[in-house]
């Protein structure tokens, strides 16, 4: 129903600072990776590995890199720029449909404490429920059926997907990005064998997230038993990550998807917490380093190193473990050898 | 206070067409599994493997398979027939409570945009929020506190249980179910290394769930970077799984519980990835092919292939390595013998 | 700005009827861990592995136990009692800030069936939603977004967080505590292949919760194919935690963050299934046992055993399989030197 939108690729050269080597006049149509492109469609070369992929593709244009060999572009016209990847982005963002836009003001269904101070510029939305002694920051959107318990502030500029529940006293920064169903304050897990059975014991700190973080959905960042847990500023958190009591990340560390990170850890600046890994309670990763995917971190990580495993451990002692089985059968081949050579001998 | 319901083993039988072998003026009074039965309940035997099961329990009657040795019936009344595990789930639903009623309309409290397509017959519940530009098909049912963003569309008889949040220009098809608490259409994790610190890449793509499938509670599936996560038709997700940006499922593969799979990976049809294991991003897994629990895959599989361990490996070579300490045992005891011959050379 | 709370040290030894030992005219100011105290700050020592930290830290005044060995208190003051943990736990309780006061009542927002049977002195909050023939009992809190399925019955003096989908039917006890998110009676993952495709097993069981149960934030707990999938009193849940179908498990038992239990499964009392850890369906988990983290449990535990890995063994067979790598390296030098000797016979 919609005509097809057609942007000039000098108009996309141009707009991200790169530069054309081919057929300068062609017509992009859409955008895609390179397997899945159609004719008229804009790809990119995100990794060299890949590059034997262009061959192949529909594409009729695709971002490359600086360090890219021109043998591999066959007959394709490239895009030569800074970073394919970020480049490849911006010409997405061209050909998207517009974001959508939620509007300024509180709607009637939400419910608002009287003592709650609400910035400038506010979306919330339908049944979001702020509670008293809140503060919302200007331009901030928080979207329906969000819980905004009480004595929590919220910075500016942030963004709260539906269906949120923040619990009390907690501090949200500036632009900080919600993803929904994800829950900030719950109690730590936190329990000592009493004489009448289990104690629970109360967990009476916040959680502090600083400017700039980004949380996916269905995460849950547990309130300190004191003091408080803490994402420092630019931390990614992808979906279903668990954040024990009293936990501290770093500066812009990511964990990625369903990893857990156990109670009073402390994670450096810059980390990567693969996907589904977990760490253990009380101990710390240092600056930089890499959790691999589905490790199981166990004492301290130092700065820059990566490991793997259950237990992680460096990557060259993973992968002695890992071919075990091929060295145990060398082993085993050269124990019958010796043994034939021996009943020579004893023959 | 109410009374037994009572079936007899006759109606039962004739029900799913099956044989009786045995007693057939039972009445049946309940069900449940064989270790659990009390007289008057019916069972069933789902797995050859538990008929030794049959002998000590106090089920008055049994369903079989076609393929059950009589002597394993013991003095039981059974009943054969074409699938037992389906047979029972029949007979389960005979005393079952009737299933909850959901009154037809739409609820005062549901927030409706008046851009909406609403179909007919629908029920739409307490502080369900429906946003502008949506379509809704009929006979389909909307849970309370469920959230349905900008632009997205609902097929027909599809079931939203309570608070679930589907965002903008999402596409989900006819006669699915997804249960509470499940995230559709959140961002997918992607960032670049930008010269100021880390950039957020736009996700503009959508979420793509075709008919028949049915999703559990508390998952989480991306949005596309662009283009479309797909779920295909009869795609069944467990609790707690996480699909990354741009993945496909093929028709009727299983993600069972905890599961996560990666951005951009390919999953074939009727693959089954069982509890907690993890799939690397842009791997393919092909039709048929079966990933054990808590593994974690880093490279393509076959189709049909089994596949377990992490890195995950076939059946074969993971139990090679499983039974590494004892192999390694035996060439310990094997080199102490060679050494003592030697000895008795040397000396 | 608010001034800062002092507590003299006599005081807090008098309230959890402790020994001072040392420096009796402390006026403690706050609470924090032993690395993190400021001077004034009363800490503990909950395991006597730390007791290196307390000559470091800055704290004012340290909790120990009974145990403790005074020539490591260097010169600080200590306070001797029976759970140090325990104590310092009554001491955060009297520097915290009160705990956040529900009102009492209905909020006019929540939608509340007729036939549904409120007690007294309740707290509903903004839009809840409680269908028919529900009972909520005396003391209960219900926050904001929850929704409370047909015929589910609620105990007294229980305590749901915002946010909370429980299906219907379901039976929860008294002094339960459920955190955000969690979704309590969601349909178990039954399906047979039929001879058109998957058909769905219908889930007529329900979800029992007994007393004094505590379930984590976003947590998901499946109703029985029939009966019950069971928590009984006392049983502790952290986040994130998927339980099956037809589970039982047994009094006391902790389901640490991120674990999940398989359909059928059976959990002893007082079990502790450590972060991360999967148990497979239909095996059961003796009194008292183990599971270690990240453990993929595939066959029955011992009463009071401990086991570890994946598959899961005892600790000590784990240990063997650990040092595997060291060993085959031992095996190897060895097998050097017997050539070496051999060659030397043969030359």
């Amino acid at each position: 129903m919609s005509e097809v939108k057609q942007i000039s690729i000098i108009e996309i050269a141009k707009s991200i600072d790169g530069e054309i080597v081919g057929d300068d006049s062609i017509m992009i149509t859409g955008v895609s990776s390179l397997k899945e492109a159609k004719v008229g469609y804009m790809s990119f070369l995100g990794n060299k590995k890949y590059a034997s992929q262009i061959k192949d593709t529909a594409a009729s244009a695709i971002f490359v890199g600086h360090d890219f060999n021109k043998f591999d572009a066959a007959d394709k016209t490239i895009i030569i720029c800074e970073n394919p990847n970020m480049a490849f982005g911006a010409v997405i963002s061209m050909f998207a449909p517009p974001p959508i836009e939620f509007p300024l003001g509180i709607s009637e269904s939400a419910v608002i404490a009287s003592s709650a101070i609400i910035g400038e510029n506010v979306h919330i939305g339908p049944c979001a429920i702020i509670e008293p002694d809140t503060v919302i920051g200007n331009n901030t959107v928080i979207n329906a059926g969000c819980y905004i318990g009480h004595e929590t502030t919220i910075g500016e500029n942030t963004f709260l997907y539906p269906n949120i529940t923040i619990r009390e006293r907690c501090k949200i920064g500036n632009r900080v990005i919600i993803h929904p169903g994800t829950t900030i304050g719950s109690d730590g897990f936190g329990y000592e064998a009493g004489p009448t059975g289990i104690i629970k014991i109360p967990q009476v700190g916040i959680v502090q997230i600083d400017d700039d973080v980004e949380i996916g959905a269905n995460c849950t960042i547990d309130r300190a038993r004191f003091g408080r847990t803490w994402l420092k500023m630019g931390v990614k958190l992808d979906n279903q990550v668990h954040v024990a009591h009293n936990v501290v990340v770093g500066e812009f560390s990511m964990l990625i998807g369903q990893c857990g990170i156990a109670g009073s850890a402390k994670i450096g600046k810059g980390v990567i917490v693969a996907a589904k890994a977990g760490i253990n309670g009380h101990i710390t990763l240092g600056d930089g380093c890499r959790i691999g995917g589905t490790s199981g971190v166990v004492k301290d990580v130092a700065p820059g190193a990566t490991v793997i495993g259950t237990p992680a451990e460096p990557q060259r002692e993973f992968m002695t473990r890992y071919i075990l089985p091929k060295t145990v059968t060398k082993l085993k081949a050269q124990l019958k050898e010796i043994e034939e050579r021996l009943k020579k001998i004893e023959g």
